[in-house]
């Protein structure tokens, strides 16, 4: 597989996602397109010893950073490092894309650059995030914050496909749909009018889920609005980061907790894995013509490396392949996605 | 002061619910008005050795639980505990009610028992939660799960005020708008209208708030549809239960991290009481012509003896008079809240 990976996207670029690029080459033996300053990443691979085997450049000068207003990637940052592999990936270079930057930006490069599946209205957001049973895809996740039925419809088949293909256990993905009690007339007219079109859905649909049972994974695909959707993920993010930093704190207090953290430190690391998403690789974005990955800002190399080896298998698993097939069946059955 | 609470409401009634109240009488030297079945009443408090000092009886055998339709509170069981409470309220029986009952039921009851105040077009639930700088309340946190923008400046009017006179510690509460980024013109039609319609109120109104800084306590009150408000509120409970559960787990798994609890136990009783709401009497409803507090499904003793006390100073700080002055300005100025 050849993935093209935004060398300058994310607080720790180039030197993480450089790092993150190499494992990848030698771990699954991928090519990695790295797109950005050739110079800057010869230089920066050379000062910390990382060997640029397997990997080819596209050289370019411009970055778009978290502050650039998503849609200067068509205009004052058409030629960013974001996308350069964007346009590389629509014409045919590589089969994947991966960027840790801006995601709005990303958005608006996926719909105009990598460009829609025909009979996708809009393209959605699938933040992947750590429940106490697996991952669980959150879709949208805040690209589009106002939504019809039939966009949510196709989210859940999109997102589906994709957990049940690439991050499942062969088992086909539980679907659920956010909702403030589990009954099914609940919500508004939203989510009434989306419960209705996903019974029809031959989808492993479960029903209504509330967001108190999401950490404890209760389905593998969330369905909401962008808003809704948004709301769920940042709170999960806030709230364990809250708490795993007063558990820090407990844990620093004196030297008798100091102790404490030793007896413990291995159980505690288990538990940090758990919330971690460094394995799940990032959120694809799903309804666009070829597969793009957005890691986390954050990434270090091994998130980088992991998303290098998803954006892979989201390829190889013909997700969008078998979207197309799910469009056009829906279309001949005149339940397109609402436009 | 004197408070009527549903004493067959929640999981633990009516033991914990008597045991609260006379806790509750005993500190605060309130009169407590129980509602329902009196002579079990009686037999629990006898049989668990509570005195009755101070407390007074309104008889009636029905409870209406977590199962019931909550439109059930004004047909089937209009004679349930909590409909008694809620009439007593109305007709000037007591200053404030409590109840740990079914929530939609209580909705259903404020509004057409307590009733609404005059140019409110909905009462909403505004749920007190934890943060890492004190209680932030969550409104509206599922009353209304379709919101028109008009409802949400009521709703951040009414909420400024609870926190700032009841929650509060004398500063005017910083109230923020729920959105998915911080910058102004984030959202949908609903967040832009409703923080251009803040902008113009002279509330302490910070702008947007994101979800992930609301459990380090950006907000003093968050203000949302029902939908988003419902899905934050749940997340955060989840999430923390999620890793309350892990984190017990891993001080459970061999007599060396049992050992570690010992040394960590003070520190991390600190923690746990960070993460509860017992104190913060519970979830009031907003918009009603007299005051009602919602306390959790599970609340123990000391959580209904607190909702006690937040009940009566509910009264003492005459929130209503305040809510019924602001909306009496607002109709003047043409401002009213959409209906």
């Amino acid at each position: 597989m050849r993935i093209i990976v935004d060398a300058f996207g994310g607080d720790n670029a180039p030197l993480e996602i450089i790092k993150g690029a190499a494992m990848a080459v030698k771990e699954y033996g991928h090519t990695v397109i790295l797109t950005g300053n050739e110079a800057v990443i010869r230089k920066t691979a050379e000062d910390n010893g990382i060997a640029l085997d397997g990997m080819e450049f596209i050289d370019c000068d411009d970055v778009i950073t978290m502050h650039d207003a998503p849609r200067s990637i068509l205009r004052e940052h058409k030629s960013c490092s974001m996308a350069v592999g964007m346009k590389a990936l629509a014409d045919g270079t590589g089969d994947a894309f991966v960027s840790a930057g801006n995601t709005g930006a990303l958005l608006v490069g996926g719909t105009f650059l990598v460009k829609r599946i025909k009979g996708v209205s809009r393209a959605a957001l699938a933040a992947i995030m750590p429940t106490n049973d697996g991952p669980v895809m959150m879709v949208d996740a805040g690209a589009n914050v106002e939504c019809r039925p039939e966009m949510l419809r196709r989210f859940a088949q999109m997102g589906s496909i994709y957990m049940t293909d690439v991050m499942g256990n062969g088992k086909q993905a539980r679907v659920g749909l956010l909702n403030v009690g589990t009954e099914d007339e609940k919500g508004g007219e939203l989510q009434q009018k989306t419960f209705a079109l996903l019974k029809e859905t031959d989808l492993n649909f479960i029903g209504n889920v509330e967001a108190r049972q999401v950490p404890f994974g209760e389905a593998d695909v969330v369905v909401a609005d962008g808003f809704a959707g948004n709301t769920l993920l940042k709170t999960m993010e806030g709230t364990a980061d809250l708490i795993v930093q007063k558990i820090k704190g407990v844990f620093n207090s004196n030297p008798m907790t100091k102790i404490a953290y030793l007896l413990v430190q291995s159980k505690m690391k288990a538990f940090k894995k758990l919330l971690s998403t460094d394995e799940y690789g990032g959120a694809p974005l799903l309804g666009l013509k070829k597969p793009v990955i957005k890691t986390h800002g954050n990434s270090k190399a091994n998130a980088v490396k992991n998303a290098i080896r998803v954006a892979a298998e989201f390829a190889a698993a013909d997700v969008i392949g078998k979207i197309e097939a799910v469009v056009a069946a829906d279309a001949d059955e005149g339940a397109d996605d609402g436009e």
